[in-house]
């Protein structure tokens, strides 16, 4: 018997990076978690135990501090960019590198009552991504958001399916559609690319198509969605959905002799449909 | 031997409720997960599975749903007020229920390129939260929020404090100090008190507060923020803060020759301090 | 206006200890989760940021490590009495001391085809506890277990309960009951105890308890097993239990023409009961 | 702009089934949790919201409690199975379809104080797994586990590793190591397998492999562990490893003036080592 080898990679997980940039009359903080992967010519590391062309994960978390210093970080796909130059650069051993950099919510505190120049207030559930994948011969870069809660109570209904003999969901025409987006998109170059302002017009294409489209159906919205970003944003080239169907389930009041108009819902925490589309340019 | 039952409660827990309120041109929509526990004279219950007393779970849920259609949900305080009231009127056999209800943050969509009369967006981590106790004597209201992340990045030390064999902290005049936030607060009387309004005029003494505090000590800068709150809120009586210490610990540069000025940190995900505190007008 | 700070303490949480004991032909391995808490006269800490007498949070979490390498690590309640000695006779600014000890399981790999005397399984969700109070007049140990998931699949049912205008529940004679017991108990006095022994006890009555029981609704099984206890084992004075009910619903299969004679049930995520009972010995 | 719809499925996601099979004398209990996706001919679905050929993913989660009523659940793979055979044959709208099964450990309770033939306990974290895909043309099957945390006090260490300016991790001949296993394997057929007897098998060799070797890296004991199984268990032809590296870090105790000789450990919650492989027999 013969084994290979067919695939391989290691790396550190879980770099949790805080900076802060000083100027003079105010401060500016960010937080970046960054996941990072090797893959090279690593055989004799597993076959042998021969360490000699591995740099430590431990190594790679220290470089990742140490770039970070210097670099402005002024989006996680530029700050990504750099980290893969570095490592692919001064790493001959390997052959590709991988960082996946999510940036968590840090708004400085504004508003009527206050503007603080040092302090700042977490944001929620919704996460910025970003995956950098680099090699010698290419560079693949998506952008993303995940964690979008989003729902809406009007235009959304599901009907005219397929029935068989295990069919028992009665057709809706007014339902609540509700969802927690994940969607990641990739440019046709990643040239002179704002990679933040794209991301704000992404979301913003992907926001307003939710609430205006008249949902047959969550496929039929999640299309309408990418359709509209493709159409609109001419730096992406292809974009991936992901939308589970939180489901509010209609409470049947009838045995309490009322009439529940549409009004009352159960946010319910079990089986969730989950519906998936990736839309491309061509 | 004889053997006493000192305590006991039973109820439903996680009981998720969506309504929609339909105006002509426009939806509400809220989202509240309810915790509810009776206690009353349930003995024989527990010792000898006699249920006639006993009001099912499955009943106290479908009773939160069949109330929430006939109430405008204007505060989780007002919800939980009549919940309550119904509870105990209801149901003889009780001598105190209690309700613990968080609001879920759900946002109209609302900026300057849409405005989407029923579409909403999910808010983060933060939580408003609510718990009533009423008996036959008693009604307390305790108004609350939670998971509120809050960070500055000057104003803030520790230094001076006590050293023992095993200390090996350094002290420090600028660091970044970082919290997740969680407070509950209690009103000298509960008439004519218009609960969300407080609870936002709370919210923002307290981030005020952390953001203009020159901070000795985490210890010090909970007491300041519910000093403010007790000064600028007269409905409240007593106020409470929970005030993990989430650590962004400087990254030691030396070993790679590089200085590093209070820039870059790593937010460890180990230990951390945990402070507490109530204050009370006196 | 007056302010009076009327509760405060501050501590150390997710102190995470491994400790190996090194045998001539195997080793121990213990991982101990730690949170402590100090209480005392620290007024000018809050309001006045004055820290001499604060022990630093670190120092705390130094400390415990620095016990862990002279303590046999015996039991969770002898380190932690350990622990609460060490922290109170040597500061005498606190008159309160409370740790939290949580045992991770950690099984020596041993089965037929197996005795290795250097590597560990790791066990499940259960978890074995303690908490130790001590000030300079008493001490109080509570020593538990949590997350211990059990199902019985007959000899259990609800009926004959209150039934009002919401209640639409059916009876039942022959459920599943299921429930993530959480149990915490307390002794006559700590002297002389083996408290590793006396959990063991309490856990196997517990569990036997549960299986054996003629069950009319969750809190009748409760008082059961806390009964079973406090007759079994004479160390323990009081014992709390809480017992989420877990639902298992039955699945309606009349739509598909199929008779589900309490064989096909969904295990639901949604709204669940939750009871609790407290017995004590007199 | 011509927009092409690249990737699509949908499918239902946390189908929670319990089942109870009954004998004369005891029952049976599994618990299996379901995802399912459909793969087939829906563009107009997406681009027209025409539902025709859609079956509601409500109606998949009825298929399968119905499914699951008549079959008896030997393994997660033969349900698999014969869920997808089932999905497919009476689907011809679709080309492909495919379920992911996680069974979740329900032991009966038995041992020296009992054996009780209506109650269980729960397991661990750890999950048994199976990924089963199916076409018109192939059926792909997948078992695995995952969730297995491993931990060694001896013949682990790190050396003679690769340095450069940001290395300073020292090496090490004397470690912990510590990981959380996912592992997944595929077969030379599917013909006449128990599943089970296999995943038991596999299981128990990479643990022995896991506890006996003389560990160079985390790489090198992966591929050990993979070597073994496909060594021993001839009808597995491909599996893969994933390995986190959680750190227990040694406690630097020269500030107190103490040894720590390889006792006292810092279980760590920050960045963490990835390390993945799939060996192949060929």
């Amino acid at each position: 018997m013969k084994i290979e080898l067919v695939q391989d990679s290691y790396g550190k997980s879980a770099v949790r990076l805080g900076k802060i940039t000083r100027h003079a009359d105010k401060h500016e903080f960010k937080e970046i978690h960054v996941n990072i992967q090797f893959e090279g010519d690593f055989g004799i590391v597993y076959t042998e135990g021969i360490n000699k062309n591995v740099l430590p994960t431990d190594t790679m978390k220290n470089t990742i501090f140490a770039l970070a210093k210097e670099h402005p970080l002024t989006t996680i796909e530029d700050f990504g960019l750099y980290l893969t130059e570095y490592f692919l650069s001064h790493n001959p051993q390997i052959t590709a590198v991988t960082v996946d950099l999510v940036q968590v919510s840090w708004e400085r505190m504004e508003n009527e009552l206050m503007s603080e120049p040092y302090t700042y207030i977490g944001g929620g559930n919704e996460q910025q991504t970003a995956k950098i994948r680099r090699t010698h011969e290419s560079i693949d870069v998506e952008s993303g958001i995940r964690g979008v809660r989003i729902l809406k109570t009007a235009h959304s209904g599901f009907a005219d399916y397929l029935f068989d003999k295990f069919t028992t969901l009665p057709p809706s025409t007014d339902r609540i559609m509700a969802t927690e987006l994940e969607s990641s998109w990739q440019y046709h170059n990643i040239e002179i690319i704002d990679f933040q302002k794209i991301r704000i017009k992404v979301r913003n294409h992907l926001l307003k198509s939710f609430a205006d489209h008249l949902s047959r159906s969550v496929q039929h919205t999640l299309y309408a969605m990418g359709e509209t970003v493709l159409e609109n944003v001419e730096e992406v080239i292809e974009i991936a959905l992901k939308m589970p169907n939180l489901h509010y389930l209609l409470v049947n009041m009838k045995p309490f002799e009322m009439d529940n108009k549409n009004e009352v819902f159960l946010a319910s925490g079990d089986a969730f449909g989950y519906i998936t589309g990736t839309l491309r340019r061509t």
